[in-house]
């Protein structure tokens, strides 16, 4: 591509990704759309059973029903994380039909997709526009994708569907309980998700809608999470996920004694700027070094007799205890990640399910993302601009979604919570290879080896002055990581655009391009 | 208007309204829209304050920054029912500013708004669509209002809004409790109203959103029966409704010795019938004899042991009795009649809110209306093809909206529940004044002095056979009702069309005209 142009991040962008013109990031806050929402078709009761019976005899009729075919957009959700038994089938059945040349539009992936990988070889699959996690990653950065792949934020795969940039024309949705006339939710059943946030809007905008179950209720399913009206089909089937594989993952809190000192570090940097407060929202994920910040602001709260308002999930048992003993006042919840946030979203009524449009969704009316107090986040660059990458690692391969990090960024105070190396690769960098989020955004970089605090927060500089924290430039931390592993070799790419990042906005911030000599 | 159109109903009607091309009713089911949903602009968050406060400080200012100007639709909804201070403090600031021309589009009217008035006669209204009942009603009728009124069912309503029919450019949504973000319920409050069921479709399809609260509450208000991500702003009030008059109305069991035997038949039919069943859906409305039917179907599912799965509201206390006592499974909630059940929505997990789209809207993927085994209804008129009336009385006078009525006859067995006359003039007619509901739709009328099956329910009549209970033609029960009152004189019309009535697919199924010699 030699028609690239250079974006207000100063990364050079195409005008157009498969086929479809695009708009180069202009900035934050700068791009304002002027166009209308997605108008999905018009249904009529009338092509519906009057017994509200939409059952199916399998997810092959309904799918065949749906008119599946060639170059048609699949979309699905990740509550089922690498339990999800149910994408893999669609796209078995695909293959099965002769179908080709469809886009896979996930929530997330993860290493149970792995399997779709001899689709993408195939054909049947043309591209994926999600997260491409692991061998998927690794497939698009050898530039084997018949598609550029399109990694958005979860708020900006809603951006997208909500603004028409994605139409899906058939959203299959994985229900652990649901009912005759499609009514979901994920509370019940041998594979209980929790919420179905993700679907939310998959099943209002999408062409056709079917809902896969293994725990086929009476109506009335309550809750809702998924409305039935938006609902052509619904198949039960054995199985549509591992429970051991779905609730698994990252959800202990780290042991690596660096790790502890980080997640130490944020609590106490939390605490004596402020930033944690009586009555502050926040918004606590999972993975090791998130979940010990959690712990350690529990105890910093209950120390100083402290409620926190509200906390946003991704939850974990860590939340539900603060639940529990009152420090927390609610947990809105899009994503749960153990069996005791099932328990409690069950039993108690400060703990809800909310969507991810009212959370992450840049093109709302607000969104709660702006109103949480504090997030910490990971990431495996951050830059001396304080940018940073989620995407790709130092050698250049695309081995995570974005998830929520883009949409957490907007937050009154967003901590990257990281150690400076790994497997002796530094994490803080010269120039993040992959551009995810922009430095103005990035509030303070929290190390093993000292805090760096963005030189735009004069405010929390000034706070941080007398703390006895160890505070330094965000190049002292480059430095001590250069000094300590070297400096890493850059990555060899090919001009071959492979995959494009969006912004919360839907404007392109960055390319990912193949990595040479890889498969 | 000399270019009306026989519709599929035999009834004549224009081919415009308002200036707007309509379609005439085609039959049930039969019309078949081929179009797209409505589109509302894409928002961006970088309009939104960061810190979720959304708050301005008056209505005043929040409708002039809506940009409120000649010509354009407010909405409003109806769950202060007649206390509702809220429509018509919009109208008086409206007039206050000069504005004219406005269209008012309310989910329902009560007696309070006759206070709106004087603007209909000074051009600050310019015509409603929606239920224009009582003084509304009679200055329609005397051609009085400027634009032809549009009547819809609650279901017509929420398709006309979804299938953008009906733009509306603000909607100033009263809540009993919201946070300053625009999350909003109707559970607490001075003014609680338990759902907000009738405003979800306003504030997803709305250009600007305005929520008016006597109760602001720290962010999250929970549940979020609105969410605040479609809300532009919050305006603090110190009173939006008066309670006693939310609450009031026909929540009592009727204590007519005739319309008690209507309730006791009816309850007799449905269970010599099987209509009603262990297992069955219902739904109760408030009024008199509904509640008198609610009373007495109660004893039936005691005596028989049965489980009533779910029972639609309105709700009233005696719902709420069934489902204390384990009679009733579930109660789903859009519109809440008394402080009983409010209660109840606040303790009971098995009695919720739900929206108006998933019952009523005949432009979504089925609805919950069709899976209702027994629904009684009023009606001012039925004539001898079972069609039905509800919006005029016989002297042709507009003095009622047509509420869930019309979505309400899609349930699988549909009993109109009325006395055979009132005031001396007769119910069951040759031919109805104005058609609300075709024959083919209305299964059963039920009178003090015998019960017609539709012709067309071979099964029921088959069943009812030997049941002992007064069978008759609904011939044999005009010539009853004639016998007593004698034949009433017909209204005199004009030939103006001063309204019209759309069916539940946004059809026009008939027309009111201006009548003769009223005020």
């Amino acid at each position: 591509m030699n028609n690239l142009k250079i974006n207000a991040a100063g990364r050079p962008v195409p005008p157009e990704v498969n086929g479809e013109p695009v708009v180069p990031y202009m900035g934050v806050g700068k791009y304002k759309p002027v166009a209308s929402k997605c108008s999905p078709v018009i249904p009529s009761c009338a092509d519906f059973p009057a017994d509200g019976n939409k059952c199916v005899a399998s997810l092959k009729e309904a799918l065949v029903k749906a008119g599946l075919r060639d170059g048609m957009t699949i979309s699905t959700h990740h509550h089922l994380r690498d339990g999800d038994l149910v994408a893999n089938n669609v796209f078995d059945i695909a293959h099965e039909l002769g179908i080709k040349g469809l886009r896979w539009f996930p929530s997330a992936s993860f290493p149970c997709h792995d399997h779709l990988i001899p689709y993408l070889e195939d054909g049947t699959i043309a591209g994926i526009e999600g997260s491409m996690n692991g061998p998927l990653g690794k497939f698009t950065s050898a530039g084997k994708m018949e598609r550029t792949a399109v990694l958005r934020s979860h708020g900006g795969r809603v951006q997208a569907i909500q603004d028409g940039e994605v139409k899906i024309d058939i959203a299959v949705m994985a229900a652990p309980c649901a009912d005759p006339f499609g009514n979901a939710n994920g509370l019940g059943g041998p594979s209980a998700t929790g919420v179905l946030s993700y679907a939310d809007i998959d099943v209002r905008y999408a062409d056709k809608v079917i809902v896969v179950t293994d725990n086929l209720v009476p109506f009335p399913c309550l809750p809702m999470q998924i409305e039935g009206n938006f609902v052509d089909a619904v198949v039960l089937v054995g199985k549509i996920g591992f429970p051991e594989k779905i609730m698994g993952g990252t959800t202990q809190v780290t042991r690596s004694p660096d790790r502890l000192i980080i997640a130490e570090l944020t609590a106490r940097f939390c605490e004596a700027t402020g930033i944690v407060h009586d009555g502050c929202i926040i918004q606590a994920g999972a993975g090791g070094i998130s979940l010990a910040i959690a712990t350690f602001l529990h105890q910093t709260a209950q120390k100083n007799g402290w409620k926190i308002q509200a906390g946003f999930g991704g939850t974990t048992r860590y939340m539900v205890d603060m639940l529990k003993d009152g420090t927390m006042k609610y947990i809105l919840d899009a994503q749960v990640f153990d069996m005791e946030a099932i328990r409690s979203l069950n039993e108690n009524p400060g703990h809800t399910a909310f969507t991810l449009n009212n959370i992450y969704n840049y093109h709302s009316k607000g969104n709660f993302a702006t109103m949480i107090d504090m997030v910490s986040l990971g990431a495996t660059e951050i830059d001396v601009h304080f940018n940073g990458n989620v995407v790709t690692h130092s050698d250049g391969i695309l081995l995570h979604g974005i998830g929520g990090w883009q949409n957490c960024l907007f937050a009154k105070n967003t901590i990257i919570a990281v150690p400076l190396f790994r497997d002796r690769i530094p994490v803080i960098v010269d120039e993040v290879t992959t551009l995810c989020g922009p430095g103005e955004l990035i509030d303070v970089v929290v190390t093993e080896r000292g805090i760096a605090i963005n030189p735009l927060r004069t405010d929390l500089i000034a706070k941080a002055a007398d703390t006895g924290l160890p505070l330094k430039s965000i190049l002292e931390l480059k430095e001590m990581a250069e000094a300590i592993c070297g400096k890493p070799e850059k990555p060899r790419f090919t001009d071959k655009v492979v995959g494009v990042v969006k912004w919360v906005d839907g404007t392109v911030l960055d390319v990912i391009r193949q990595v040479e000599g890889i498969w």
